[in-house]
C-alpha cells in the first residue's frame, strides 16, 4: 500500500497511528506530500484524490481511498481490529470523539489560515473559530476522564492528534495549563508504541511559506 | 428525537433524508437553526455541539450526536436501515462517495466565504477551491453510472445534497450542462419520496446577511 502522507498532517497521522495499532506500518509506503490551502495541488495529487487532500490511501489493486476517517475503519475492518469500541455504544462514543477532535483540527486549520491573511484577516472569522476551539477544547477536557476508561481506539487517536496539532502549531497557547485533564490523559499514552513512532511534527521555520506562530488565549485572565 | 437543522445545510438534508428513509420523520422534532461562518455561535447551540455546528441530533435520552456521518450511521444501525451497502465492497464504496460528495459540499462553502469577502478575497484559494471543485464534478461525473447500479444508499443521498447546493447556492454555474451523467441521474432519483419531500433550499433575497451568487465556470471554452 502506498500512503500519500505529510508529518505535518494531524489527519495523516490518525492513520500512521492506525496502521502501526495492526501491525501494518512495514506493508505500507508513506509518500512524502505536502501541500497547503493558497497552492493548488499539481494534477499528479487530484488524479489521485479530486479533493486535492491527504491523507490518501493506494491499495495493491490500485482503489483509491481518501480522507482519514474513510481509511481508519477500511484498514480496522479488514484486517480484524479492534479500534472502534467493543459494543454499539462504545463504537458510537469513538466516532463522536472522533467527529469532535478531528472538527477541531479542521477548524484550526482555518483559524491559521485565517492569521496568516495579515491586514485582511477578518476579525469576526477569528472570533468564531476561537469561541468553537475554545468550547470544543472545555468538553474534551471535562469528558476525558470518562472516556479513557473506553479501549484504545479511534476516538483517542484522533484526539492525540489534534492534541499534537496544538504542539506543533499553536505551541504559544500553552493549553495543558488550560486542560489539565487532556494533559494527563495525553501523557500516559504517549508511551504507546504506535503513538511514540508516529510523533506529530515540530515546528521549524524551513516550511514552504514562513509561518506566523499564532497567539491563542484559551482563558482570558 | 430533536434535530438541529436549517434548510440551507446540505448536511442537514442529509440526515433529513437518512430520516425519512428509516420511517423516522415522525419521530423527529426539526429545530430551526441557522448559523453562518461570520458569526460566533450562541452559548445555547455551543452547549450542544462545542463545534458550533449543525446538524446535531438530540436523543430521548438527552445524548447528543453531532455531524451528519456520526448521526447518519447511528441511525442506519440503531434502526437496522440498509443505507450503508449490501457488503463490505459496496459499503467501502459507499464511503467513499460520501467522504467526496461532503469533501466537495465543504469545499463549495470556503469557496462562497471567500467570495464574500469582496475586495479582501485571495485569488490563490479561489483558483485552489475552483480546481478541486471542477476535478470532483469530474470525477463523479465519470463514475455515476457504475454507482447508481449500488443500492441506494448514503453515498447517492450525499452526491444528491451537494448537487442540491449547487442548485441552491451555485445555480450561475449550470452544472448540467458541464455534468450531463450526474444530471441524469438526478432526475431519475428526484421522485424518490425521501428526496422529493426534503428538498434543497430555494435561493431568495431574505438571508441574514445578503449573498452575491457567485460565478464559476467548470469548463473553459
Amino acid at each position: 500500500m502506498k500512503l500519500l502522507w505529510s508529518p505535518r498532517s494531524p489527519f495523516a497521522r490518525k492513520v500512521a497511528i492506525v496502521l502501526h495499532e495492526l501491525n501494518l506500518q512495514d506493508e505500507t509506503t508513506k509518500v512524502l506530500t505536502n501541500l497547503a490551502l493558497p497552492i493548488t495541488p499539481p494534477k499528479s495529487i487530484l488524479e489521485v484524490n479530486p479533493l486535492g487532500k491527504i491523507p490518501a490511501l493506494i491499495l495493491e489493486n490500485g482503489k483509491v481511498l481518501m480522507d482519514s476517517r474513510v481509511i481508519c475503519e477500511y484498514l480496522n475492518s479488514s484486517h480484524n481490529g479492534s479500534l472502534y469500541g467493543t459494543d454499539y455504544e462504545a463504537n458510537t462514543t469513538h466516532l463522536i470523539w472522533q467527529s469532535l477532535a478531528d472538527g477541531l483540527n479542521e477548524t484550526l486549520l482555518l483559524w491559521r489560515t485565517e492569521i496568516n491573511r495579515g491586514d485582511t484577516k477578518s476579525t469576526a472569522i477569528c472570533a468564531n473559530f476561537e469561541t468553537k476551539v475554545g468550547a470544543t477544547m472545555a468538553h474534551l477536557n471535562t469528558n476525558i476522564q470518562q472516556f479513557r476508561q473506553e479501549k484504545f481506539g479511534i476516538g483517542h487517536i484522533a484526539t492525540l492528534c489534534v492534541l499534537g496539532q496544538l504542539d506543533f502549531r499553536w505551541s504559544s497557547s500553552e493549553w495543558r495549563r488550560s486542560f489539565p485533564e487532556l494533559a494527563a490523559w495525553a501523557q500516559d499514552v504517549s508511551d504507546r508504541p504506535s503513538v511514540k513512532e508516529n510523533p506529530s511534527a515540530v515546528e521549524d521555520s524551513s516550511t514552504a511559506f514562513p509561518i506566523k506562530a499564532p497567539q491563542i488565549q484559551f482563558f482570558k485572565e
